[in-house]
Protein backbone atom coordinates (compact mmCIF):
# COMPACT_ATOMS: atom_id res chain seq x y z
CA UNK A 1 0.00 0.00 0.00
CA UNK A 2 1.65 3.36 -0.78
CA UNK A 3 1.16 5.99 0.80
CA UNK A 4 0.70 9.68 0.06
CA UNK A 5 3.86 11.74 -0.03
CA UNK A 6 3.25 15.82 0.06
CA UNK A 7 5.84 17.32 -1.81
CA UNK A 8 4.39 21.23 -2.15
CA UNK A 9 1.53 23.65 -0.66
CA UNK A 10 0.35 26.80 -0.98
CA UNK A 11 -2.81 29.00 -0.96
CA UNK A 12 -4.97 30.78 -2.98
CA UNK A 13 -8.32 32.37 -1.72
CA UNK A 14 -8.91 29.76 0.88
CA UNK A 15 -8.13 27.08 -1.40
CA UNK A 16 -5.04 24.73 -0.22
CA UNK A 17 -3.33 23.28 -2.79
CA UNK A 18 -0.91 20.64 -1.98
CA UNK A 19 0.88 18.29 -4.82
CA UNK A 20 1.90 14.85 -3.45
CA UNK A 21 3.19 11.67 -5.27
CA UNK A 22 1.41 8.57 -4.63
CA UNK A 23 3.81 5.34 -5.67
CA UNK A 24 5.40 7.68 -7.92
CA UNK A 25 2.62 8.88 -9.69
CA UNK A 26 2.31 12.94 -9.48
CA UNK A 27 -1.03 14.39 -8.33
CA UNK A 28 -2.91 17.59 -6.96
CA UNK A 29 -4.92 18.03 -3.88
CA UNK A 30 -7.06 20.82 -3.70
CA UNK A 31 -8.79 21.39 -0.20
CA UNK A 32 -10.69 24.11 1.32
CA UNK A 33 -9.39 26.51 4.50
CA UNK A 34 -7.93 24.19 7.24
CA UNK A 35 -10.82 25.07 9.79
CA UNK A 36 -13.38 24.02 6.74
CA UNK A 37 -11.52 20.87 5.62
CA UNK A 38 -11.99 17.91 8.46
CA UNK A 39 -14.23 15.45 6.89
CA UNK A 40 -15.47 16.99 3.88
CA UNK A 41 -16.24 14.69 1.07
CA UNK A 42 -13.99 13.93 -1.26
CA UNK A 43 -14.40 14.51 -5.50
CA UNK A 44 -12.02 12.33 -7.91
CA UNK A 45 -11.36 13.93 -11.02
CA UNK A 46 -9.32 12.53 -14.31
CA UNK A 47 -8.20 14.68 -17.02
CA UNK A 48 -8.95 14.70 -20.51
CA UNK A 49 -6.37 13.15 -23.40
CA UNK A 50 -3.34 15.18 -23.75
CA UNK A 51 -4.35 17.12 -20.78
CA UNK A 52 -2.95 16.89 -17.21
CA UNK A 53 -3.43 17.33 -13.24
CA UNK A 54 -3.65 21.26 -13.43
CA UNK A 55 -4.65 22.19 -16.90
CA UNK A 56 -7.17 25.00 -16.35
CA UNK A 57 -10.56 22.71 -17.09
CA UNK A 58 -8.92 20.56 -14.10
CA UNK A 59 -8.36 23.53 -11.42
CA UNK A 60 -12.15 25.14 -12.74
CA UNK A 61 -13.50 22.19 -11.29
CA UNK A 62 -11.71 21.92 -8.25
CA UNK A 63 -12.16 25.84 -7.47
CA UNK A 64 -15.90 25.00 -7.86
CA UNK A 65 -16.02 22.33 -5.75
CA UNK A 66 -13.63 23.55 -3.00
CA UNK A 67 -14.54 26.77 -2.59
CA UNK A 68 -18.03 26.24 -3.73
CA UNK A 69 -18.37 23.66 -1.56
CA UNK A 70 -15.80 22.85 0.77
CA UNK A 71 -15.28 19.62 -0.68
CA UNK A 72 -11.69 17.95 -1.21
CA UNK A 73 -10.54 17.13 -4.74
CA UNK A 74 -7.96 15.18 -5.96
CA UNK A 75 -6.29 14.06 -9.57
CA UNK A 76 -3.56 12.36 -10.49
CA UNK A 77 -1.52 12.77 -14.01
CA UNK A 78 -2.58 9.72 -16.28
CA UNK A 79 -0.17 7.22 -17.74
CA UNK A 80 1.87 9.49 -20.54
CA UNK A 81 0.34 12.92 -19.65
CA UNK A 82 1.80 15.86 -17.65
CA UNK A 83 4.85 15.29 -15.67
CA UNK A 84 4.97 11.69 -16.31
CA UNK A 85 7.00 10.16 -18.88
CA UNK A 86 5.94 8.61 -22.06
CA UNK A 87 6.80 5.23 -23.63
CA UNK A 88 7.08 4.00 -27.14
CA UNK A 89 4.13 2.82 -27.08
CA UNK A 90 2.58 6.14 -26.14
CA UNK A 91 4.50 7.99 -28.73
CA UNK A 92 3.32 5.34 -31.57
CA UNK A 93 -0.47 5.67 -29.83
CA UNK A 94 -0.16 9.58 -30.72
CA UNK A 95 1.99 9.64 -33.60
CA UNK A 96 -0.86 7.10 -35.35
CA UNK A 97 -3.22 9.51 -33.74
CA UNK A 98 -2.12 12.48 -35.40
CA UNK A 99 -1.77 10.72 -38.48
CA UNK A 100 -4.81 9.82 -39.06
CA UNK A 101 -6.61 13.60 -38.04
CA UNK A 102 -3.72 14.81 -40.61
CA UNK A 103 -5.30 12.42 -43.43
CA UNK A 104 -9.06 13.33 -42.46
CA UNK A 105 -9.44 9.52 -40.83
CA UNK A 106 -11.64 8.95 -37.99
CA UNK A 107 -10.17 9.67 -34.99
CA UNK A 108 -12.22 7.25 -32.74
CA UNK A 109 -10.97 3.60 -33.05
CA UNK A 110 -7.27 4.92 -32.10
CA UNK A 111 -8.33 6.58 -29.29
CA UNK A 112 -10.96 4.09 -28.13
CA UNK A 113 -7.75 1.69 -28.66
CA UNK A 114 -5.06 4.12 -26.28
CA UNK A 115 -7.51 4.92 -23.62
CA UNK A 116 -8.55 1.35 -23.02
CA UNK A 117 -4.82 0.55 -22.58
CA UNK A 118 -4.43 3.85 -20.86
CA UNK A 119 -7.21 3.15 -18.20
CA UNK A 120 -6.08 -0.81 -17.74
CA UNK A 121 -2.79 1.38 -15.93
CA UNK A 122 -4.80 4.23 -14.02
CA UNK A 123 -7.87 2.34 -12.80
CA UNK A 124 -5.23 1.00 -10.16
CA UNK A 125 -3.52 3.92 -9.56
CA UNK A 126 -6.96 5.45 -9.18
CA UNK A 127 -7.38 2.85 -6.40
CA UNK A 128 -4.09 2.76 -4.53
CA UNK A 129 -5.13 7.37 -4.71
CA UNK A 130 -8.24 6.70 -2.93
CA UNK A 131 -6.62 4.42 -0.32
CA UNK A 132 -3.70 7.12 0.34
CA UNK A 133 -6.08 9.91 0.27
CA UNK A 134 -8.63 8.07 2.71
CA UNK A 135 -5.73 7.57 5.43
CA UNK A 136 -5.30 11.64 5.74
CA UNK A 137 -6.62 12.32 9.25
CA UNK A 138 -8.52 15.65 7.11
CA UNK A 139 -10.34 12.59 4.85
CA UNK A 140 -10.66 9.30 6.70
CA UNK A 141 -12.26 6.66 5.43
CA UNK A 142 -16.21 7.22 6.15
CA UNK A 143 -17.01 10.10 4.16
CA UNK A 144 -19.25 10.10 0.49
CA UNK A 145 -16.51 10.00 -2.61
CA UNK A 146 -17.72 11.23 -6.06
CA UNK A 147 -15.54 10.81 -9.23
CA UNK A 148 -15.55 13.20 -12.51
CA UNK A 149 -14.24 12.79 -15.62
CA UNK A 150 -15.47 13.38 -18.90
CA UNK A 151 -13.40 12.46 -22.26
CA UNK A 152 -10.77 10.32 -21.51
CA UNK A 153 -11.47 10.88 -17.87
CA UNK A 154 -14.92 8.51 -18.79
CA UNK A 155 -12.30 5.95 -20.16
CA UNK A 156 -10.94 6.10 -17.01
CA UNK A 157 -13.91 6.48 -14.85
CA UNK A 158 -15.80 3.89 -16.03
CA UNK A 159 -13.62 0.96 -15.20
CA UNK A 160 -12.22 2.46 -12.23
CA UNK A 161 -15.94 3.50 -10.48
CA UNK A 162 -17.40 0.06 -11.67
CA UNK A 163 -14.38 -1.38 -9.61
CA UNK A 164 -14.78 0.89 -6.77
CA UNK A 165 -17.40 0.51 -4.13
CA UNK A 166 -16.64 3.29 -2.49
CA UNK A 167 -17.65 5.67 -5.07
CA UNK A 168 -21.18 7.04 -4.69
CA UNK A 169 -22.17 9.55 -7.23
CA UNK A 170 -20.15 10.24 -10.63
CA UNK A 171 -20.00 12.42 -13.38
CA UNK A 172 -19.09 11.15 -17.01
CA UNK A 173 -19.74 12.20 -20.57
CA UNK A 174 -18.28 12.39 -24.19
CA UNK A 175 -16.69 8.96 -25.19
CA UNK A 176 -17.23 5.46 -27.58
CA UNK A 177 -19.49 2.92 -25.79
CA UNK A 178 -17.09 0.19 -27.21
CA UNK A 179 -15.06 -0.53 -25.11
CA UNK A 180 -16.47 1.01 -21.87
CA UNK A 181 -20.46 -0.34 -22.23
CA UNK A 182 -19.83 -3.74 -20.02
CA UNK A 183 -18.30 -2.27 -17.12
CA UNK A 184 -20.73 0.55 -16.90
CA UNK A 185 -23.60 -2.08 -16.69
CA UNK A 186 -21.98 -2.69 -13.50
CA UNK A 187 -22.34 0.59 -11.90
CA UNK A 188 -25.47 1.51 -10.02
CA UNK A 189 -24.97 4.70 -8.42
CA UNK A 190 -26.10 8.10 -9.69
CA UNK A 191 -24.50 9.50 -12.74
CA UNK A 192 -24.79 12.97 -14.74
CA UNK A 193 -23.41 12.11 -18.23
CA UNK A 194 -22.57 14.87 -21.00
CA UNK A 195 -23.08 14.17 -24.63
CA UNK A 196 -22.46 17.23 -27.26
CA UNK A 197 -25.09 17.53 -30.06
CA UNK A 198 -23.00 18.01 -32.86
CA UNK A 199 -19.79 16.04 -32.10
CA UNK A 200 -17.56 15.58 -34.69
CA UNK A 201 -15.51 12.55 -33.30
CA UNK A 202 -18.50 10.50 -31.28
CA UNK A 203 -21.53 9.99 -32.97
CA UNK A 204 -25.23 10.44 -31.46
CA UNK A 205 -26.20 6.90 -31.34
CA UNK A 206 -22.58 6.46 -29.89
CA UNK A 207 -22.72 8.85 -26.99
CA UNK A 208 -26.46 7.30 -26.31
CA UNK A 209 -25.54 4.24 -26.17
CA UNK A 210 -23.07 4.36 -23.48
CA UNK A 211 -25.45 6.69 -21.42
CA UNK A 212 -28.07 4.32 -21.65
CA UNK A 213 -25.97 1.10 -20.70
CA UNK A 214 -25.62 2.51 -16.98
CA UNK A 215 -27.63 0.29 -14.54
CA UNK A 216 -28.13 3.80 -12.64
CA UNK A 217 -31.46 4.06 -11.21
CA UNK A 218 -31.03 7.89 -11.34
CA UNK A 219 -29.16 9.22 -14.05
CA UNK A 220 -29.08 12.19 -16.13
CA UNK A 221 -28.06 13.04 -19.41
CA UNK A 222 -27.10 16.58 -20.32
CA UNK A 223 -26.68 17.00 -24.50
CA UNK A 224 -25.74 20.49 -25.58
CA UNK A 225 -25.84 21.47 -29.76
CA UNK A 226 -22.21 22.12 -30.18
CA UNK A 227 -19.23 20.53 -31.30
CA UNK A 228 -16.72 18.04 -29.49
CA UNK A 229 -14.69 20.84 -27.59
CA UNK A 230 -17.68 23.27 -26.83
CA UNK A 231 -18.77 21.47 -23.95
CA UNK A 232 -20.88 24.69 -22.55
CA UNK A 233 -19.54 26.39 -19.06
CA UNK A 234 -22.61 25.56 -17.34
CA UNK A 235 -22.38 21.90 -17.34
CA UNK A 236 -19.91 22.08 -14.89
CA UNK A 237 -21.84 24.54 -12.73
CA UNK A 238 -24.49 21.74 -12.79
CA UNK A 239 -21.94 18.46 -12.32
CA UNK A 240 -20.95 21.07 -8.99
CA UNK A 241 -24.80 21.09 -7.79
CA UNK A 242 -25.01 17.20 -8.59
CA UNK A 243 -21.99 16.28 -6.34
CA UNK A 244 -23.57 18.69 -3.96
CA UNK A 245 -26.80 16.78 -3.53
CA UNK A 246 -25.52 13.41 -3.55
CA UNK A 247 -22.38 14.45 -1.16
CA UNK A 248 -24.55 16.36 1.01
CA UNK A 249 -23.01 20.05 0.98
CA UNK A 250 -24.72 23.05 -0.34
CA UNK A 251 -23.42 25.08 -3.13
CA UNK A 252 -22.29 28.79 -2.34
CA UNK A 253 -21.99 30.69 -5.81
CA UNK A 254 -18.60 31.68 -7.16
CA UNK A 255 -17.81 34.86 -9.18
CA UNK B 1 -57.68 44.13 -27.74
CA UNK B 2 -57.95 43.02 -24.41
CA UNK B 3 -56.98 43.64 -21.45
CA UNK B 4 -56.57 42.38 -18.35
CA UNK B 5 -59.20 42.40 -15.63
CA UNK B 6 -57.99 41.12 -12.05
CA UNK B 7 -60.71 39.78 -10.05
CA UNK B 8 -58.61 38.49 -6.83
CA UNK B 9 -55.65 39.46 -4.70
CA UNK B 10 -53.82 37.53 -1.70
CA UNK B 11 -50.17 37.24 -0.89
CA UNK B 12 -48.34 34.96 1.37
CA UNK B 13 -44.29 34.81 1.82
CA UNK B 14 -43.54 38.10 -0.36
CA UNK B 15 -45.41 36.67 -3.44
CA UNK B 16 -48.56 38.70 -4.51
CA UNK B 17 -50.66 35.97 -6.10
CA UNK B 18 -53.33 38.27 -9.05
CA UNK B 19 -56.76 35.73 -10.37
CA UNK B 20 -57.44 37.20 -13.76
CA UNK B 21 -59.29 37.06 -17.39
CA UNK B 22 -58.31 38.57 -20.31
CA UNK B 23 -61.21 38.19 -23.02
CA UNK B 24 -63.25 35.83 -20.87
CA UNK B 25 -59.98 32.98 -20.50
CA UNK B 26 -58.95 32.59 -16.56
CA UNK B 27 -55.25 33.09 -15.42
CA UNK B 28 -53.45 34.35 -12.53
CA UNK B 29 -50.33 36.19 -12.25
CA UNK B 30 -47.62 36.06 -9.30
CA UNK B 31 -45.43 38.84 -8.86
CA UNK B 32 -42.93 39.68 -6.03
CA UNK B 33 -43.45 42.45 -3.25
CA UNK B 34 -44.55 45.65 -5.01
CA UNK B 35 -41.30 46.82 -4.00
CA UNK B 36 -39.07 44.40 -6.28
CA UNK B 37 -41.99 44.20 -8.65
CA UNK B 38 -40.87 47.09 -11.19
CA UNK B 39 -40.34 45.94 -14.72
CA UNK B 40 -39.12 42.58 -13.48
CA UNK B 41 -38.84 39.98 -16.39
CA UNK B 42 -41.88 38.03 -17.16
CA UNK B 43 -42.48 33.81 -17.58
CA UNK B 44 -45.66 32.84 -19.01
CA UNK B 45 -46.19 28.61 -18.62
CA UNK B 46 -49.05 26.86 -19.46
CA UNK B 47 -50.06 23.80 -17.81
CA UNK B 48 -50.05 20.11 -18.83
CA UNK B 49 -53.01 18.17 -20.25
CA UNK B 50 -55.84 17.23 -17.51
CA UNK B 51 -54.47 19.97 -15.04
CA UNK B 52 -55.18 23.59 -14.37
CA UNK B 53 -53.09 26.99 -14.40
CA UNK B 54 -52.92 26.83 -10.32
CA UNK B 55 -51.99 23.39 -10.12
CA UNK B 56 -49.13 22.60 -7.73
CA UNK B 57 -46.89 21.95 -10.35
CA UNK B 58 -47.04 25.66 -11.56
CA UNK B 59 -47.86 27.13 -7.97
CA UNK B 60 -43.87 25.37 -7.74
CA UNK B 61 -42.18 26.78 -10.49
CA UNK B 62 -43.98 30.27 -10.31
CA UNK B 63 -42.71 30.25 -6.47
CA UNK B 64 -39.02 29.11 -7.45
CA UNK B 65 -39.39 31.91 -10.44
CA UNK B 66 -40.99 34.79 -8.27
CA UNK B 67 -39.08 33.94 -4.80
CA UNK B 68 -36.15 33.05 -6.16
CA UNK B 69 -35.64 35.44 -9.36
CA UNK B 70 -37.96 38.46 -8.81
CA UNK B 71 -39.84 37.19 -11.42
CA UNK B 72 -43.24 38.18 -12.69
CA UNK B 73 -45.30 34.48 -13.70
CA UNK B 74 -48.38 33.99 -15.48
CA UNK B 75 -50.72 31.23 -16.91
CA UNK B 76 -53.93 30.28 -18.11
CA UNK B 77 -55.90 27.45 -18.00
CA UNK B 78 -55.85 25.82 -21.06
CA UNK B 79 -59.24 25.46 -23.70
CA UNK B 80 -61.63 22.80 -21.82
CA UNK B 81 -59.20 22.74 -18.70
CA UNK B 82 -59.42 24.37 -14.99
CA UNK B 83 -62.30 26.71 -14.42
CA UNK B 84 -63.16 26.59 -18.52
CA UNK B 85 -66.10 24.67 -19.44
CA UNK B 86 -65.74 21.45 -22.05
CA UNK B 87 -67.09 21.10 -25.31
CA UNK B 88 -68.71 18.29 -26.84
CA UNK B 89 -65.21 17.66 -29.12
CA UNK B 90 -63.71 18.04 -25.72
CA UNK B 91 -65.64 15.28 -23.91
CA UNK B 92 -65.48 12.87 -26.97
CA UNK B 93 -61.84 13.64 -26.88
CA UNK B 94 -61.19 12.63 -23.69
CA UNK B 95 -63.50 9.73 -23.20
CA UNK B 96 -61.88 8.49 -26.65
CA UNK B 97 -58.44 8.70 -24.53
CA UNK B 98 -59.53 6.86 -21.43
CA UNK B 99 -60.89 4.50 -23.71
CA UNK B 100 -57.57 3.55 -25.01
CA UNK B 101 -56.11 3.92 -21.81
CA UNK B 102 -58.52 0.89 -20.69
CA UNK B 103 -57.83 -0.76 -23.56
CA UNK B 104 -53.75 -0.73 -23.23
CA UNK B 105 -53.74 1.19 -26.41
CA UNK B 106 -51.10 3.48 -27.52
CA UNK B 107 -52.51 7.15 -26.32
CA UNK B 108 -50.07 9.35 -28.42
CA UNK B 109 -52.36 9.21 -31.47
CA UNK B 110 -55.01 10.94 -29.67
CA UNK B 111 -53.18 13.14 -26.98
CA UNK B 112 -51.07 14.35 -30.36
CA UNK B 113 -54.67 14.86 -32.10
CA UNK B 114 -55.94 16.71 -28.85
CA UNK B 115 -52.88 18.73 -28.11
CA UNK B 116 -53.01 20.22 -31.66
CA UNK B 117 -56.84 21.14 -31.57
CA UNK B 118 -55.97 22.75 -27.91
CA UNK B 119 -52.91 24.72 -29.42
CA UNK B 120 -54.69 26.11 -32.26
CA UNK B 121 -57.34 27.84 -30.09
CA UNK B 122 -54.64 28.27 -27.38
CA UNK B 123 -52.02 30.26 -28.89
CA UNK B 124 -53.98 33.77 -29.93
CA UNK B 125 -55.06 33.08 -26.34
CA UNK B 126 -51.51 33.40 -25.31
CA UNK B 127 -50.72 36.31 -27.61
CA UNK B 128 -53.23 38.15 -26.49
CA UNK B 129 -52.22 37.47 -23.23
CA UNK B 130 -49.08 38.52 -23.33
CA UNK B 131 -50.13 41.51 -25.21
CA UNK B 132 -52.61 42.83 -21.77
CA UNK B 133 -49.85 41.43 -19.52
CA UNK B 134 -47.47 44.31 -21.01
CA UNK B 135 -49.50 46.88 -20.69
CA UNK B 136 -49.29 46.20 -17.37
CA UNK B 137 -46.46 49.46 -15.55
CA UNK B 138 -45.11 46.73 -13.69
CA UNK B 139 -44.17 44.89 -16.53
CA UNK B 140 -43.82 47.27 -19.38
CA UNK B 141 -43.32 46.07 -23.28
CA UNK B 142 -39.48 46.20 -22.82
CA UNK B 143 -38.61 43.76 -20.99
CA UNK B 144 -37.54 40.13 -21.54
CA UNK B 145 -39.94 37.38 -21.84
CA UNK B 146 -39.94 33.51 -21.25
CA UNK B 147 -42.04 30.47 -21.64
CA UNK B 148 -41.96 27.21 -19.56
CA UNK B 149 -44.58 24.44 -20.64
CA UNK B 150 -43.66 20.96 -20.94
CA UNK B 151 -46.20 17.55 -21.83
CA UNK B 152 -49.91 19.72 -23.40
CA UNK B 153 -47.23 23.09 -21.94
CA UNK B 154 -45.12 22.20 -25.14
CA UNK B 155 -47.86 21.14 -27.48
CA UNK B 156 -49.04 25.04 -27.13
CA UNK B 157 -45.69 26.26 -26.13
CA UNK B 158 -43.98 25.37 -29.86
CA UNK B 159 -46.67 27.00 -32.10
CA UNK B 160 -46.71 29.63 -29.51
CA UNK B 161 -43.12 30.69 -29.44
CA UNK B 162 -42.57 30.16 -33.09
CA UNK B 163 -44.92 32.73 -33.80
CA UNK B 164 -44.19 34.98 -31.05
CA UNK B 165 -40.70 37.12 -31.57
CA UNK B 166 -41.16 38.58 -27.99
CA UNK B 167 -40.25 35.28 -26.02
CA UNK B 168 -36.25 34.70 -25.56
CA UNK B 169 -35.61 31.77 -24.30
CA UNK B 170 -38.34 28.42 -23.63
CA UNK B 171 -38.33 25.54 -21.55
CA UNK B 172 -40.46 22.42 -23.79
CA UNK B 173 -40.14 18.38 -23.30
CA UNK B 174 -42.37 15.22 -23.05
CA UNK B 175 -44.06 15.78 -26.41
CA UNK B 176 -44.13 13.38 -29.39
CA UNK B 177 -42.55 15.57 -32.57
CA UNK B 178 -45.62 14.73 -34.86
CA UNK B 179 -47.08 18.15 -35.20
CA UNK B 180 -44.79 19.86 -33.73
CA UNK B 181 -41.52 19.30 -35.48
CA UNK B 182 -42.19 21.85 -37.87
CA UNK B 183 -42.92 24.75 -36.21
CA UNK B 184 -39.84 23.93 -33.92
CA UNK B 185 -37.69 24.51 -37.38
CA UNK B 186 -38.30 28.05 -37.07
CA UNK B 187 -37.84 28.33 -33.28
CA UNK B 188 -33.96 29.47 -32.95
CA UNK B 189 -34.39 31.15 -29.19
CA UNK B 190 -31.94 29.29 -26.30
CA UNK B 191 -34.19 26.44 -25.34
CA UNK B 192 -33.98 23.20 -22.58
CA UNK B 193 -35.63 20.38 -22.81
CA UNK B 194 -36.87 18.03 -20.55
CA UNK B 195 -37.11 14.02 -21.91
CA UNK B 196 -38.07 10.60 -19.56
CA UNK B 197 -35.64 7.66 -20.63
CA UNK B 198 -38.13 5.32 -20.14
CA UNK B 199 -41.36 7.22 -20.88
CA UNK B 200 -44.46 4.62 -21.49
CA UNK B 201 -46.02 6.76 -24.11
CA UNK B 202 -43.32 8.51 -25.46
CA UNK B 203 -40.56 7.00 -27.69
CA UNK B 204 -36.37 7.89 -27.38
CA UNK B 205 -36.82 8.43 -30.87
CA UNK B 206 -39.75 10.55 -30.82
CA UNK B 207 -38.66 12.67 -27.90
CA UNK B 208 -34.80 12.95 -29.67
CA UNK B 209 -36.97 13.83 -33.00
CA UNK B 210 -38.67 17.11 -31.50
CA UNK B 211 -35.11 18.30 -29.40
CA UNK B 212 -33.45 17.58 -32.72
CA UNK B 213 -36.05 19.72 -35.11
CA UNK B 214 -35.25 23.42 -32.91
CA UNK B 215 -33.32 25.25 -34.68
CA UNK B 216 -31.75 27.07 -31.80
CA UNK B 217 -27.35 27.41 -32.15
CA UNK B 218 -27.71 27.16 -27.87
CA UNK B 219 -30.05 24.38 -26.93
CA UNK B 220 -30.04 21.99 -24.04
CA UNK B 221 -31.73 18.22 -23.64
CA UNK B 222 -31.62 17.31 -20.18
CA UNK B 223 -32.69 12.96 -20.05
CA UNK B 224 -33.80 11.07 -16.86
CA UNK B 225 -34.06 8.00 -16.33
CA UNK B 226 -37.59 7.30 -15.27
CA UNK B 227 -41.45 6.81 -16.69
CA UNK B 228 -43.64 9.49 -18.01
CA UNK B 229 -44.54 11.16 -14.64
CA UNK B 230 -40.89 11.03 -13.00
CA UNK B 231 -39.63 13.96 -14.31
CA UNK B 232 -37.11 14.70 -11.55
CA UNK B 233 -38.01 18.08 -9.15
CA UNK B 234 -34.51 18.97 -9.43
CA UNK B 235 -35.21 19.76 -13.71
CA UNK B 236 -37.91 22.62 -12.12
CA UNK B 237 -34.42 24.12 -9.97
CA UNK B 238 -32.84 23.73 -13.35
CA UNK B 239 -35.31 25.47 -15.22
CA UNK B 240 -35.30 28.07 -13.02
CA UNK B 241 -31.21 28.50 -13.66
CA UNK B 242 -31.69 28.93 -17.38
CA UNK B 243 -34.48 30.91 -17.00
CA UNK B 244 -32.06 33.18 -14.46
CA UNK B 245 -29.37 33.12 -17.04
CA UNK B 246 -30.83 34.10 -20.09
CA UNK B 247 -33.63 37.05 -18.61
CA UNK B 248 -31.03 38.22 -16.44
CA UNK B 249 -31.55 37.55 -12.56
CA UNK B 250 -29.70 35.76 -10.09
CA UNK B 251 -31.22 32.66 -8.27
CA UNK B 252 -31.97 33.12 -4.61
CA UNK B 253 -31.98 29.37 -3.55
CA UNK B 254 -35.73 29.11 -1.66
CA UNK B 255 -36.16 26.56 1.18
Amino acid sequence: MHSLRFTAESSSNGVVERDFTVGGVPGVLWSPAPEAADRAPLVLMAHGGGNHKKHPAMAGRARLLTAGCGFHVAVIDAPGHGDRPRTAHDEAEIAELFRARAAGEPEGPIVVRYNDHLARLAVPEYRALLAALQKLPEIGADGPVGFWGINMGTAIGVPFVAAEPRITAAVFGQHWPDALAEQAKRISIPIEFDLQWDDEHISREEGLALFDAFASKEKSLHVNAGAHKELPRFEADSAVRFFARHLGRAVTPQA
